[in-house]
Parts: C-alpha cells; sequence; structure tokens
C-alpha cells in the first residue's frame, strides 16, 4: 500500500464513523427513548473520544507528507485531509476539550435562560464560551483574521472582509425592499383553518419525492426541529407538525430534501472520504434554498400544490392559486430568524453576523449584547424586542460556540439566487414543468452543476462553475425585487 | 487516578461503544433504509475495529497488574475484564480477522442455500468456519475441551462434561414424554381465524406493559426477527404480526420483554461497566422463558390473555378459557426449532448440541452432517426431515461460527424450571394475580433474585442463589410432565 492508499483507508473508516456519530444524532431526536438521554452522552463522548484521536493521529502527519497527489481528485482530498488536520493540531487538546465541556454546560443553561427569558442567567456562561473561543481562534489565525479563522468550520475560505463587502451591499436593499413591502397598501391574507396531520405527512412525503428525495437511501421521521442527517447511502430528513400551520411542515420537508439531495447526489466515488459531503454550509444552505423558495415558492410550484392541498384537505378557504402563492409568500416582520420569509430572513442574519464580528473582535462585550441587539433589530425591523426570549436569547448557535456559522445562511441564499438565475437561463420552460409539480428539470441540473461534485472544488468555485460567474448578491435581490414587487403591488 | 479507575473509565468507554454498536444493528433491522446496506457494513467494520484495538490495548495489561481489588466489587469487574482480555490476547489477530471475513461471508452463503435448499452449496463455507473455529478453540483451549474453550463466550464456566450429564438426563425423559403426548386420544384445535394486525401490536404493547416492560427506557418496533438489544438505559425490543397467528406476535413479545427486563433491571452502579449485562446467554434465556412460558403460557395468565384476545378481536372461535389454555399449548412435531412446543424444543436443542459437539471435536465432517442430522430427527421425533431449509439448513448459528451456543438455550430453559419452582414456592398465591394479568409478584421476585444482580454472579451461583439449590434439569421435567400430562389427560 502507498502512502496514500494507506492515507485513505484510515481516513475512510474516520468517515465511517463520524456518520455512525451522526446516526447517534438522528436517533437522539427521533427514535430514543427519553430515559437514554445520560447513557445516551456517554456513548457519544466515547464516540466523540475515538475520532478525536483519529483525526489528531499522528500517522497522518506521516502519510500526508509522503503521499503522491499527482491525481487532481488524490490532491484535493489531500488538501482537505490536510487542512483539516492542520487546524486540528493547532488547538490545544485542553483547550478543545475545555470548549467541549463549556459548550455542553453552556447549552444546557441557554436553554433554561431562554424558558426563564433571563439573559443575565446566560451571560457569565456566554463569556466562557466567547473567551474560550477567541482563544481558539486565536490558536487557528497565526497572528491573521480571527473571525475567519472560526468560519472557516463551516465555509471554508470565507473571509469576514469578504462577506462584510457583499453583506453591506445587501442590506441597505433587503431594508429598502421590506419597507416597500410593509408599505403596501395591498392586504395578503393569512392561512387559516386546521390542517389534520395525517394529510400534512402524506403531502409531505409527497413533495418530497416530488423534489427527488430517495427513500432507498434515507427515511422521513418526526422531530421538533426538522434537520437531515448523514451522506452517502444514509440521509435521513425529519419534519414536524402544526395544526394551523401545514406550511411549516411542508416548507420545511422540501428545505431538509434540498439538504439531504446534496448528500444522496455525490458522486460514488467519494463515498465516505472528505470530497464525499457538502463542501459547505453555504452551498448546503443554497441547495435547501432553492428547492424551498426559488423552487417551492414559485408560483408555478404553488399552482400545483394548490390542487394538492385542495385535494388533501378540501376547500380551506382560499379559492384561486394567485391568492394562494401571495398567501405562501406573504410578508410580515416577526422577531424569530427561523419562522421569517424570504425578505426579512436575511435582515435577521446580517443583524448576527455584525454582532458576532463585535464580539469575536473584543468590540462587544456579552452584558452589552442585548441592547446592541434590541436597537439593531429595532433599525432593520421596525419592531421592538419585547422579551429576551424573542431576541437575542431566541437561536441556540452561540451557546455551542459556532461564531461564524451564521453568515453561512445568507451565503446559501445569495448562493440560491445565482444559481436560480442560471437556472431559469438553461431551462426556460422550468415553470411549465413545476406547474406540473414535476422539479426534475431544475434537481437534474443541480444535481449535476453543483451536488454530485461533493467538496471537489472550493465553495465560490462550485457556484462560479454551475453559474459562470463569481457568486455576488445581484441576482437574489433582483429575484427578490421582481418576487415581492409583483405580489405587494409595489 | 489508581489503576482500576484507569481501567474502569477505559472499560466504560468500551462498553459504551459496545452499546452504540449494538444501535447500529437496532437500526439495521427495524429503520435503515434498504440501500444503505454497503455504507453500514464499513460503519460497523470501523467500530469493530475500534472496539477490538480498544478490548487488546496492552495497557489493559498493566492495569489488571496494578488494580486494588480489596472490593469484592471490583473484583468481580477486574475478574471478568482479565478473563476477557486474556481470551482476546490467546486468538491471534490473523485468525479473529479470518473468521470475521469468513462468517460474513457464510452468513449470505448459508441464506442463498437455504433459499435454494442446496446444503452442498454451504458446506465448504462451513468446513471453512469450523476449522477456523476448531483452530480458535485450540488457540483458547490451550490443551483443554475444545468445546468448553468455545462455549464460554456464551455461557461463561460451562463445560462440555456438565452440559452432556445434565442433557443426557433431559433427553430421555423429553423423548418419552413427547410420546406420550402425541399417543393421546384428546384432541387439541389449532387457533384459525385472521387477527387484525392493529390489535395484535396494541395487545402486544399491553402484554409488555403487564410484564413490566420500561419504555421511558426502551422502545418497540416491528422486526423481521423479534429480538432484544441494548443494556442498561435503552433497551429496545422488536416484534412481528402473521395474521392468522397472534400468538407469534404475543409470545415472542412477551419473550423479548424477559431479556429486556434483565438489561433494565441490573443495578445502576453497573451501568457500562461488565456486570452491567446479563451474565450469561443461559441466564438471559432463563429469564425470556420464564416470562414466556411458566408465567406467560400458564392456565392463570392465559385466562386473562383469553378476555383481553376476546375484547380486541371479538369472538374468535374458542368460547372457553379451559380450551384456550390447552390451544395456547398445542404441541405438535415439526422441523423448526423457534416454532416448537415447550415439550419439543429442547429436544431441537440436544440434537444440535450433539452435532456440533461432534463436528468441534472432529467426529463428524460436514459433508455426513446433513445424514446425522436428519437420522437423529427422525429418531427423536418421529418425522422425516423433508428438504434442507428444514434441517440442517433453518439455523444461522453455525454459519456465524456460534458453535457453542445452542445448549444455552437449554441451559435457559433448565434454570426457569427451577426459578419457576423457588417462585411458586416463595409467592404461594402467583395465579391468582396473574389470573388479573398482573404479573408484578413474580416480575418483582425475579429482579430481585435474579435480574438486579447482572454479571456480579457467575450463572451458576445466580441460579443457586435464587432458588437455593444448584441447578438441575428435574424441576422442569416435573414442571412439562404435570403441564402436559393435564392437558393432554395422560
Amino acid at each position: 500500500m502507498s502512502a496514500y492508499d494507506d492515507l485513505m483507508a484510515f481516513q475512510r473508516e474516520t468517515e465511517a464513523l463520524g456518520q455512525v456519530m451522526g446516526r447517534l444524532g438522528w436517533d437522539q431526536e427521533t427514535v430514543m427513548p427519553p430515559g437514554a438521554a445520560e447513557q445516551r452522552a456517554e456513548e457519544m463522548a466515547a464516540l466523540d473520544g475515538v475520532l478525536h484521536r483519529r483525526r489528531t493521529d499522528p500517522r497522518i502527519g506521516d502519510w500526508l507528507e509522503q503521499a503522491d497527489t499527482s491525481d487532481p481528485v488524490a490532491a484535493r482530498q489531500v488538501q482537505k485531509i490536510r487542512h483539516r488536520y492542520e487546524r486540528t493540531q493547532r488547538v490545544p487538546e485542553a483547550l478543545s476539550a475545555a470548549l467541549a465541556r463549556t459548550t455542553s454546560l453552556a447549552h444546557r443553561v441557554w436553554a433554561e435562560a431562554r424558558a426563564t427569558n433571563d439573559f443575565a442567567l446566560f451571560a457569565p456562561k456566554l463569556t466562557e464560551v466567547l473567551d474560550l473561543s477567541r482563544e481558539k481562534a486565536a490558536a487557528l489565525a497565526d497572528g491573521g483574521n480571527l473571525y475567519d479563522a472560526l468560519a472557516d468550520d463551516y465555509e471554508p475560505g470565507a473571509t469576514e472582509a469578504e462577506l462584510e463587502t457583499m453583506f453591506s451591499a445587501l442590506r441597505p436593499r433587503l431594508v429598502a425592499l421590506r419597507e416597500r413591502v410593509m408599505g403596501s397598501e395591498r392586504a395578503v391574507p393569512k392561512l387559516s383553518g386546521a390542517f389534520a396531520e395525517e394529510g400534512q405527512l402524506q403531502l409531505s412525503s409527497e413533495l418530497a419525492g416530488a423534489f427527488g428525495y430517495d427513500l432507498n437511501s434515507g427515511r422521513i421521521d418526526k422531530a421538533v426541529h426538522p434537520f437531515s442527517s448523514g451522506s452517502g447511502l444514509d440521509v435521513r430528513i425529519t419534519t414536524r407538525t402544526a395544526l394551523e400551520d401545514p406550511f411549516n411542515c411542508f416548507y420545511s420537508t422540501i428545505h431538509e430534501v434540498g439538504h439531504a439531495r446534496y448528500e444522496q447526489a455525490i458522486d460514488r466515488d467519494y463515498l465516505l472520504t472528505p470530497l464525499g459531503r457538502g463542501v459547505s454550509m453555504g452551498v448546503h444552505e443554497s441547495q435547501s434554498r432553492i428547492y424551498e423558495n426559488q423552487l417551492g415558492r414559485s408560483r408555478a410550484f404553488t399552482g400545483w400544490l394548490f390542487d394538492r392541498m385542495r385535494s388533501t384537505f378540501g376547500d380551506f378557504g382560499i379559492s384561486d392559486p394567485d391568492t394562494f402563492y401571495a398567501v405562501v409568500n406573504r410578508c410580515a416582520p416577526g422577531y424569530i430568524r427561523t419562522e421569517a420569509d424570504e425578505v426579512h430572513y436575511n435582515l435577521h442574519v446580517l443583524l448576527r453576523f455584525d454582532l458576532e464580528r463585535d464580539l469575536v473582535a473584543g468590540r462587544l462585550d456579552v452584558p452589552d449584547l442585548p441592547d446592541a441587539w434590541n436597537d439593531r433589530f429595532e433599525r432593520d425591523f421596525g419592531l421592538k424586542v419585547d422579551q429576551p426570549a424573542n431576541g437575542v436569547l431566541q437561536d441556540v448557535h452561540w451557546s455551542e460556540a459556532l461564531f461564524g456559522y451564521f453568515p453561512t445562511y445568507t451565503l446559501g441564499n445569495v448562493y440560491a439566487g445565482c444559481l436560480n438565475a442560471a437556472l431559469r437561463n438553461d431551462v426556460p420552460d422550468l415553470d411549465a414543468e413545476l406547474a406540473k409539480g414535476n422539479t426534475a428539470p431544475a434537481t437534474d441540473w443541480l444535481r449535476e452543476k453543483v451536488q454530485r461534485h461533493g467538496g471537489l472544488y472550493e465553495p465560490k468555485t462550485v457556484i462560479e462553475k454551475a453559474t459562470g460567474a463569481a457568486p455576488s448578491e445581484g441576482p437574489l435581490l433582483d429575484y427578490l425585487d421582481a418576487k415581492f414587487s409583483e405580489i405587494y403591488g409595489i
């Protein structure tokens, strides 16, 4: 065996164990008996220890030195393994362990603080998490930018400077669009009524199938928070139902199918290798968001969904597909990011991006965070935050030290905008097919242009190769402007 | 940390990873997408490699040398770890790997051979498995008895000689009882009709609850072959339904609850330690069989079940609890061990025990196995084997190198007989409670006397402590004689 073969055989086992870890997470959120939590924590900690020891195994360094990388795919595999290995090497083991311990505790404190609307309860733990994260960032950055060092885990190669440039172009136009929509005379009704769970789950499965989800390599279960989990031949999704809000079920299903199809569609040659997973959170989110929004919330597709909902639930008070389209896309300011419409969503993310940059840079202290949040929220949303649970305490991310993660949501939307423009250009009759519930022309295009490559190209390169242009915020803004100007007659 | 603490911390992680392995098996048999099999095999192989390396880690040897065992529980933990470690050390890694590879392949060949009724297809693979097993036995036995060396994995301390003594006392009386039952003039009808799956599953859950299964630390799913899986706080069972055979569903559920309750009831102090699992396959089977047979198929309990079945399914053609009791316990010779009644079951096991002893000792060659099987079967059951799938190919065990496993089934029945006699002595009004569907007096007694101890005592010691006498085949035979003499009027 060559050094490259040894490296890849070792890595393949590590990837397989990583999949096992993911499956434990899936199990915990879907089928685990409630009383098993304590034992499960030990099981996951034990497996995490195994994974950590493998990822820091010094043999990796030797193999990396000797590996033959004349083949370009081999070169990319090695590059990704090296990048991860070097990053892991740079963080002292004691710091890693302290972060794991502290975030585990902080997560619980955050949940309690959110439940009791008590930021002061969370503040000391968040300060600890932030301090450790800054320490980790300093170890990784080696004199460079702290935020870049953290964001690299989620969006390899992304920089604060580039994100800042893109996002500061985005924000004023989003705020302006938001204000125009809010000022519209046209009232879009809210969906009302009760929608039986059985019908929601049945139609949700049908939607998963319509978007190409492969149940031979996946399954759908219920969970409190929908998620997608796993890579390769076992990629599972979850959904949830709310009696009066079937869109929550349908669109979270389509969203998770976007994530899951990405993982399912990756070239089989990359199975259980570093290239066998989606390349970044941003590209991942581009798939989930284009499935959910540019396709799933399009006028054409909602026309089909309108019929399916009428067949499933009977008359539900909306009598024509045009009104239904508007209802699906109804805009309203709200406190909660995960419930936001397409116009408001990125404003939620940009707020978090700016605040966490300040936290990581040391320009903002944790005790001052709620005021900073509330001020910025009122500025961008025209709404006063009424309680911490609707503001600074709403998201789990910071309790888990996921600094640098938030921007990938908006990056995903930006990428989805770019992909949608190129897709519409390449497949001019797309709407005629979407109107029949046929997403294949779009999902085939995405599989071919983006998904099958897995981790072969850098995130930005994937988008550039798919669209023929470097990613930019323009297409997303144009899409949002056109869509919501029409819906709101502005 | 002392050497003992180090050893136990390491062992605890290994036990936790062993639980993860078990969960992957559960997942595979219940919820895994069909297309995930290939990837799952890699995941399990990777985790198996981790477990193997941990179990052979040389640090264990050092810790064992230095561990303080003045506390008796610590002494027992160390004894169990040492025993396992020394056994693992004795088997060369190449032989372990060859066995893993060969059994994996042999399992597939066996399934195909059974499906096509072609023993010749399986014979070469079985020969390979047997040769490797004998090699392993020789490495373990170090000049001692080969069969003992293999059986120790399933029934620590069991010896071929002791089993042979017990079983040769059992067999003639079982054969005699069988012949008396078969010669009875009294005809016991077979259950007939169709029993809706929903009712079967609902009543099966009720039965699980009635036998004390704790759903806070477990769950019930459907699987092709019912099994119980996991220890401690996460012990899951599966069941199956057959439209015309609800007893299959009900009694396999009760059987698996017996296994599961044993694991759930073990002293929490032993969680994720070598004492935190059932001590042997025989003791495990004693719990599943006493739940299933001595309790679940008792006249008292079937009276309650008769009412519950009538409430669930309406009139199903049996009008009184006495007939129902006989129907539940109906005896009929059959080819398949897993479908056998209480009178025939152990004769199936004894046949396998004798044949596999001959195989391991080299007194019987694989090509001669079918004839040996068929001759013995006809002698004990008065029935000619019609095809290999109903004979030598029916059980999976030998394809998986589980030589020495079969006797634990009958040992379990023998232990169940001993426990039942002692239980009936200690709890004289048991039947009055069973007749109300209340098993608590029995299951509490079993938890207290057997289950809570986990691996604290040697298998025979557990039974002796619970019953006040060394285990023997007498109580089982007396129980069977009395029960079936009455049912069949012989």
